[in-house]
């Protein structure tokens, strides 16, 4: 399509244009069916093969061991951050959370009432601008697992490594969820919104170690267990099928485009072209971001001043670049670049940026 | 279309083509914006819009009074079998649950862990296959509410008319949410999946009095708040945003219909059609509900065996008749008739039980 702009949005954000298409396509007759796939059964075959081949490329994109599976569970990320704790954490037991910044804040937040959670470290001091050292981590005597975001959508900042820490780990990926390679031995559970990397907002995927899926308590609710969802498929209630099924559309776009390695090391292409631009502006745009701890995904910066911030981004709105604006509580600018954002926006919002500064430095 | 076929799914279930056509027509390119109303922020101006019109229209089509609010929720009815007890019920009070079958059944299951429940009527000598009278409903001391299924999609019974107790009344509503008036001032709140009447699967509506949403404990997550999704106008995370715009195109087309008067007398008649049809066939299709509790949304019947009801859905599978098998739990025939479903496919439903019937009676 001729019309396409550029859509830095940092959630829900830009998806690839092939998916759109397709989905358009079958919307109203799915595949000669005479009704369209969200007016089927969620027991149907039609959608059945859809579901399943969803779970099947997550597994298999995500190169995720045999004894994890993944779950489609309504709710997003902040459902996840109670989740958790009610299922992983029994009573006796506690769990480490590292605080790197807003998404982290709001884990322990939501975790704190169904179990005993303490911080593990805290990047207050540095205003949440890099993630801990492994040393700098500390994690207490009965530990159940180690909380960290991966990496923080306002903060721009991400951990270059996993920790390498005694207990597992349980991590809130959900804007570099499937945009990079994890050891998935370290962990239990990984978790994260799909509306970033993965398709459309209705939905958080859980990847999770199987046999740590009993609940803690026996006293939950049904769609609070991740054993009632694992025992099911994701089947347990109707599922948001057409979030599943655009997924299962942008996994099969990640595999044909050579899978989690091309992935990862375009995302890592991408960023270097941003940071590079900023670096290299001898001051007129700025990341307040650790060099070891910049974002793949949300590059932040700022400008001289707030008025040129606003200049720059109706600038680059006229330009086509659109939602560049840094998160409210944050300000500054923002360009997230998940995986479907196309390497050619990158290079035109990093020409904009070289344009703008030889106009206003 | 010309292909398109009759779809009597229980849910999710047939939509409005006009609808479909629409959202396909403007699925990748929103009014010239340049990208999809599903790629955009929750915060972009245009899905603002497209926002609070779901909201406003659902206010205004279901004829909600000002002190209620609508909210929208991931997880489907059945995370709001749970959220109901842990918001609504403090310690020290208790719930009645009138127990009229499968659903009624999973509202308790789940209500149970968050507080004291008991069961306010059993339909278990009956075989679930009537509703109460209200002189049948035992209300305790103490209770906070009534808890009712005001209709039961696997049983196809429903309440002719809803209780009048003295507690406030709490009804999942889900087969026939906004399918029909309902009396606002006995009820402190009215939920569903919107994946039957309203649109595709990935959401509830939860209809609440403004006054009863601050929870009956503090140590509750975020999500499972009623007070934070008022308070933030269900923005408090990012949204179903592809379901809430489609509920929108179906509330304004419900409106456009002549709003809930036309949809409920409309109902009535479409189930008038198929009951008729089963009452006059000499017994060849006999449905087990109790005439006064029958269901508008779901026609429940049997033929005179297993082989024959095997072969009728196989034919009417041929005559596009799709989705009629009963639920599998209870076996037999079921024909769901919500709000996008056109009058001529029942029509055309009946024209077959006739054709059926004169073939192998």
């Amino acid at each position: 399509m001729s019309n396409r702009k550029h859509n830095f949005c940092a959630g829900p954000c830009t998806l690839p244009v092939s998916v759109l298409e397709e989905m358009r396509d079958e919307f109203i007759d799915y595949h000669g069916a005479g009704l369209s796939l969200i007016e089927m059964s969620h027991r149907a075959e039609e959608y059945d093969a859809v579901h399943q081949e969803a779970r099947r490329l997550a597994l298999e994109v995500f190169r995720a061991p045999e004894d994890f599976d993944v779950l489609f569970i309504q709710g997003g990320a902040i459902l996840q951050f109670a989740m958790v704790a009610m299922n992983l954490l029994p009573p006796g037991r506690r769990a480490g959370y590292v605080n790197t910044g807003t998404w982290a804040k709001g884990a322990i937040a939501d975790a704190r009432h169904y179990g005993e959670i303490y911080t593990a470290w805290d990047g207050a001091a540095d205003g949440y601008t890099r993630t801990p050292e492994d040393s700098e981590i500390e994690v207490k005597d009965g530990t159940r697992y180690l909380h960290i975001t991966s990496n923080e959508t306002i903060g721009g900042i991400r951990f270059p490594k996993f920790p390498a820490v005694d207990v597992p780990l349980v991590a809130d990926m959900s804007s570099e969820l499937m945009a990079r390679t994890i050891p998935w031995d370290r962990f239990d559970l990984v978790y994260g919104g799909v509306q970033k990397n993965l398709g459309p907002a209705g939905m958080a995927m859980v990847f999770i170690r199987k046999s740590v899926a009993t609940p803690a308590s026996e006293s939950l609710a049904r769609y609070l267990r991740y054993d009632v969802h694992l025992d099911k498929e994701s089947l347990f209630n109707t599922p948001p099928m057409f979030t599943i099924a655009m997924v299962g559309k942008v996994l099969k776009w990640m595999k044909a485009k050579g899978g989690l390695d091309v992935i990862e090391r375009e995302a890592a292409e991408k960023a270097a072209i941003l940071y590079r631009r900023i670096d290299e502006s001898g001051g007129f745009y700025a990341c307040p971001v650790h060099p070891a701890s910049r974002s793949h995904m949300n590059a932040v910066f700022r400008l001289p001043n707030e008025g040129l911030e606003a200049r720059f981004l109706a600038d680059a709105r006229s330009a086509d670049l659109l939602n560049l604006k840094g998160h409210r509580s944050v300000g500054g600018c923002r360009a997230s670049i998940y995986n479907a954002m196309p390497r050619a926006s990158v290079e035109a919002l990093a020409d904009f940026m070289q344009r703008f500064r030889a106009e206003h430095s």
